[in-house]
């Protein structure tokens, strides 16, 4: 197979995370016998410092003649001042809109190694494995009047909440193929007792769920989702939602396992390509040290593999990887947990490379730590 | 002191868990030269049954000549299928709007006995001692339009986000004031960098911050917020937010100790009685059986005790009284956590009073547990 990708490293730490997942990924070519051609585009504060703009057209149009897109992550504390349309991060939020992703999927995984590193309990954490799908175009963040008003004499102000049923319909549809791949059941959370938008997403998943008669339906109220994260979180498979209960409750799952550091995602366009990137920041404080966690960028490129070039073995063999690597110990600081030897970025990406290639060699290699 | 007390039993376990917060009351006006006067209402499925609606008139009455209103939870299978405006639940909606709640106030704090109960490990959990304070009355759960539409010529749909001025001012104000009695930190949780009317949010807070130079402010992403809630919980002190992401965090708060039917809550009124009611729901499950938790309802009287009567040491002597047994080891079900002996609802009800009223006497009566 060939494939072109986009990689937008961005500011801080994005370039050594980006820099492993290419590594990766030259690995699975060699191993696999694929073809991937890597096309570097800026974005963020390295992109302001150069071109004047957080994303220039350049960069678009990389992105654009890709099959999928890796990013790191952006900002600093160099642009901070900046005014608004020259934030790093308008960079990121232009770029959502230009390849069109409406949906932002989110696995949360856990790893038996790094139980230590979880703020629960290891009999509520442990097997933990489902998926945040959430909308990203729609709903209150977008809807319009966003504006003060005057009201009985005084200021008052109004938010609006707006969705189009194709636009719940397309995610929904997303959450329910997703999830025939997986434990076939999916957790739509809205808060139909009192929004009249949540009735019509829950009419819509009904509808959605006729499709898909394997995949169980359940539905979830919003608040009642945010506290089965924590007290439950095993019951879960697929869990899809509207734009602002999604960036509530991913956010809140992103933080069970303990391991920020380690959390890929993935955004799906409606047409054209794919964007993955890890969940954490650009980290600025230990950029260019080596200590960043490459993991979490490690296993966008796995989602890349499986979710825009249908290649299941390959994603599967580098997740394989990275498990085998914390299974032996290697841990960045961010997943150390007081563990006095820590890895370093490079070391690694080497490791998981190596044990990519070749499990035979890793062994040899870790005969080194023992 | 002379206070007049309105008690909703409710549905449920309701009547048991406020007849505990009742022997409880009078316990406190015995030891320490009070007189509590309480007047029975019916609200809830109980209600519909003797009089065809889940809010009587009559009921209102007699809370609004309250100084304060007791409730226990409504609701059961029994009135699952009436008709919207024949549902338990709506004579809660409807007190609430009766009695002008504009506030939610719920505390959570961590009893170092039931660190088993936790789904977070004991050094996350410790020593977890805040107070979410939530809008209770305005947003996107009351805002106008909330209807389908026809846009593009496909059906969609609108909610309206919408707060006055004034309504943010009072619960900022509330929070302060509660702040300014604790460790003195507020923490303001919005969407500022996406919604206007967290923005309008954060200058209100900014600006009710001025009258109270000893509180610290701070302000938080409600994403942000809903990891940091697991993350660290220790951090916090007040936590004040709108009516939504109240509801969202609140719950999700809620489950942080592992002991939801621990846990009490205050509905403040702008004029008029506050209402005090535990967390939990009305349980028809174990329902008539002596098998609930009461404590929730005793702490709610506690609250009531100290914001609706001034009386913090009688609120403080509850608070410790209830502290004590679960010290010895008392556990109804819902908090025994594997132990064989379980305590009843009644037992629990009279080791309370009697830690409270006499703290050698309960020392004897627990000696026969040894
Ligand atoms: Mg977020
Ligand atoms: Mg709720």
């Amino acid at each position: 197979m060939k494939r072109n990708i986009a990689v937008l490293q961005g500011d801080g730490i994005g370039k050594e995370v980006t820099r492993g997942a290419v590594e990766i990924l030259e690995a699975v070519a060699q191993r696999y016998g694929h073809e991937f051609d890597f096309q570097y585009g800026d974005i963020g504060g390295g992109a302001i410092d150069l071109t004047g703009s957080p994303l220039p057209d350049e960069t678009v149009k990389i992105c654009k003649n890709s099959d999928a897109v890796l990013l790191g992550a952006v900002g600093g504390p160099k642009w901070d001042d900046q005014p608004a349309h020259l934030r790093p991060e308008r960079g990121l939020l232009k770029i959502r809109k230009d390849l069109n992703l409406y949906a932002n999927i989110r696995p949360i995984s856990y790893y038996s190694s790094l139980s230590e590193s979880s703020p629960l309990k290891k009999e509520f954490i442990e097997d933990v494995d489902f998926v945040i799908v959430r909308e990203l175009t729609g709903g209150l963040y977008f809807g319009t009047p966003s504006e003060r008003v005057e009201r009985d004499g005084e200021e008052a102000v109004v938010d609006t909440l707006f969705y189009q049923k194709s636009e719940m319909k397309r995610i929904l549809e997303l959450a329910f193929a997703l999830a025939s791949d997986r434990k076939k059941k999916v957790t739509s959370v809205d808060k139909a007792n009192v929004l009249e938008s949540s009735r019509m997403w829950r009419e819509t998943a009904e509808e959605v769920s006729n499709d898909y008669p394997d995949v169980t339906l359940e539905h979830m109220l919003v608040d009642n989702a945010a506290m089965q994260l924590i007290k439950n979180p095993k019951q879960f498979d697929i869990i899809v939602t509207e734009n602002m209960f999604g960036d509530i409750l991913s956010d809140e799952a992103s933080v069970l396992t303990g391991s920020l550091g380690m959390l890929p995602s993935a955004s799906i366009s409606t047409q054209g390509p794919n964007l993955y990137e890890p969940i954490h920041g650009s980290a600025p404080d230990i950029a260019g040290k080596n200590l960043a966690n490459p993991i979490g960028t490690i296993l966008s490129a796995a989602s890349m593999l499986r979710l825009s070039f249908g290649l299941e073995d390959e994603a599967h063999a580098v997740e394989q990887a990275v498990e085998t690597v914390l299974e032996y110990g290697l841990r960045t600081g961010d997943i150390a947990n007081g563990q006095p030897e820590i890895t370093s970025t490079s070391e690694m990406i080497s490791e998981i490379k190596a044990s990519l290639l070749d499990q035979e060699a890793i062994s040899n290699i870790m005969g080194a730590y023992a």
